[in-house]
């Protein structure tokens, strides 16, 4: 009998869940809100009962290989303990593994949200017949995921990828880990916005007519950019390149075949890649070695014209990477 | 019989050849000249009839499993060939593994320096028992080494840890690679000497009597700071700085469980590791996660606090890391 697993993507704002068979093929789906307000057990029991329903929907034709859930915190994989969550209040600390566990009365796999969309797009997306990746979710904060032959990289305290913690501006804008000048400060969603309000603020353009100030989001900063206005299109030339800095760095240090740019931010591809591509061959030796800049300019005296060249392109699964992860992760560690 | 293989650390100033066993016992160490100008296949000619001595030495009573040689430059695995060099003249293009194959008559497993050094650590000195690791070889540039799951990680062009180019400063000083800011022109031996000779020429300390400029090292900069100069320790503790928020962006990407600083300027680990602490603490999330600090600080909710704490250390093993490395090489490829 073929073989299926369920996939779930636990946010703060929304709960999906998805019965994947081992081809990929979406055997069905279902989303609910996530009421994080009625607290951790009510969350944990309701969404049990969508995952049995689905188990139950399908295990007359398919056998079941486990369960992966997708969580925005950080899990110990040892003990299944969520270490920190930014966006499921009164989750960090709990034995979240084993409540779930306890309550769906089978063995579950929990990894962070980023980690599992890195191994969605590996399986189905941008990364398909790649062994080794990098995502980075531009969203409201960034992401990442590394996989490496073809499993997420978890590092040792569950805390790998961590991309939009990299330092850019050493004395640069004050990040909510402490930290000044992160990658998140420069390269995410609320970047952007930062960026706008402050141009709006030195006398720059006007917010956007159909927008109020509190509704300013990136998705109308990009279209103004895409309508000719020229500060929204200089924001969008400032986040591209920190995003080559950043990108660079990732490239000197890993030297990966291919780096994905998945999230709500990475829609705005057309109008940062220009200067995000013009930033990475300036700025990662490697990089600039796979696109045959002369040898000189890399300070080595030759070289082969045989170094293969990175990729960096957009997600494919957009926001079914987490589901499409977390349902692979349960059959790469089923039976 | 007990194993034993051949490692090589070729220098552009130094050839290294050592036997050693299966155990990491050295059976045997000989050194002599690099001398690059006589040409490739002079240098070849003498490493392999040093190499060919040492197995005969020991063949009888010990079985050779093979033969690993640690090279300053960008070796294509699959083919042989050397990308990229600065140290070796000539080499670069050439299809150094077969040459050396053809003159020795046997296999032989090249590899990058640091990257060698980054095994030889694992091996037998500081990373002892660890299985993922990196190193920092802080000498004239900056080299970098990781090993995941005891072997090396060497990325898809070989080119992965070059972690000396990584962008410290967006806008800072130039590097020979063509970007500005590398970690290299902050954290080198190069880069001590560059800030020293500034302080001096903005009319701080003066040279040390014992140096004339030519001579000016950093160890004579790190013997003046530990006398007490204030400029020479102002410099150790700028270097320190740029070593935290390098390592934060190391460990935020990897969260491995060891960094190790390796290379002669790590022997000044006295004058910059308290500044390097200090600024890691406040750069990196995840070594903060490790060390306690409160959750606040942290941009997060709450946490658990179980995380296991990332050991930054020195280097064992000194100018032999490569050497034991390269052997070490040689008998996780061997038959």
């Amino acid at each position: 009998m073929r073989k299926f697993s369920i996939g779930v993507d636990l946010g703060g704002t929304n709960l999906r869940i998805a019965a994947v068979d081992e081809k990929g093929t979406l055997l069905e789906k279902v989303s609910a809100g996530t009421e994080v307000s009625r607290g951790r057990s009510r969350v944990i029991e309701e969404m049990c009962n969508a995952i049995r329903h689905l188990m139950d929907q399908h295990k007359s034709s398919v056998t079941l290989t486990g369960v992966g859930i997708g969580i925005p915190g950080i899990i110990d994989a040892q003990t299944g303990t969520m270490r920190a969550t930014a966006n499921l209040p009164g989750w960090a600390g709990a034995s979240v593994r084993q409540e779930i566990e306890q309550c769906l009365g089978c063995r579950v796999i929990l990894e962070n949200d980023a980690k599992v969309a890195a191994l969605g797009e590996k399986w189905l997306g941008a990364g398909k017949d790649i062994e080794h990746l990098m995502i980075l979710t531009l969203g409201t904060g960034v992401g990442g995921g590394i996989v490496l032959n073809g499993r997420i990289w978890p590092g040792t305290s569950g805390m790998a990828g961590e991309a939009g913690h990299i330092t850019l501006e050493p004395g640069g804008v004050q990040c909510g880990c402490g930290n000044h000048g992160c990658a998140e400060q420069y390269v995410s969603a609320t970047a952007i916005m930062r960026m706008y309000r402050n141009c709006v603020a030195a006398g720059g353009s006007a917010l956007p007519n159909q927008d109020s100030s509190a509704q300013l989001s990136a998705r109308s900063i990009y279209n103004l950019a895409t309508q000719g206005d020229e500060d929204a299109k200089k924001i969008f030339g400032e986040v591209g390149r920190y995003l080559g800095i950043l990108l660079g760095d990732l490239i000197n240090l890993l030297d990966l075949p291919m780096y994905i740019l998945g999230g709500g931010a990475a829609g705005a591809w057309d109008a940062f890649s220009p200067s995000m591509f013009a930033e990475l061959r300036r700025r990662s030796t490697v990089y600039a070695a796979g696109v045959s800049l002369p040898a000189e300019a890399l300070g080595i005296q030759d070289r082969v014209n045989s170094i293969p060249r990175t990729i960096i392109t957009r997600a494919l699964l957009g926001g079914d990477a987490g589901l499409y992860g977390a349902a692979r992760l349960a059959m790469l560690s089923g039976p």
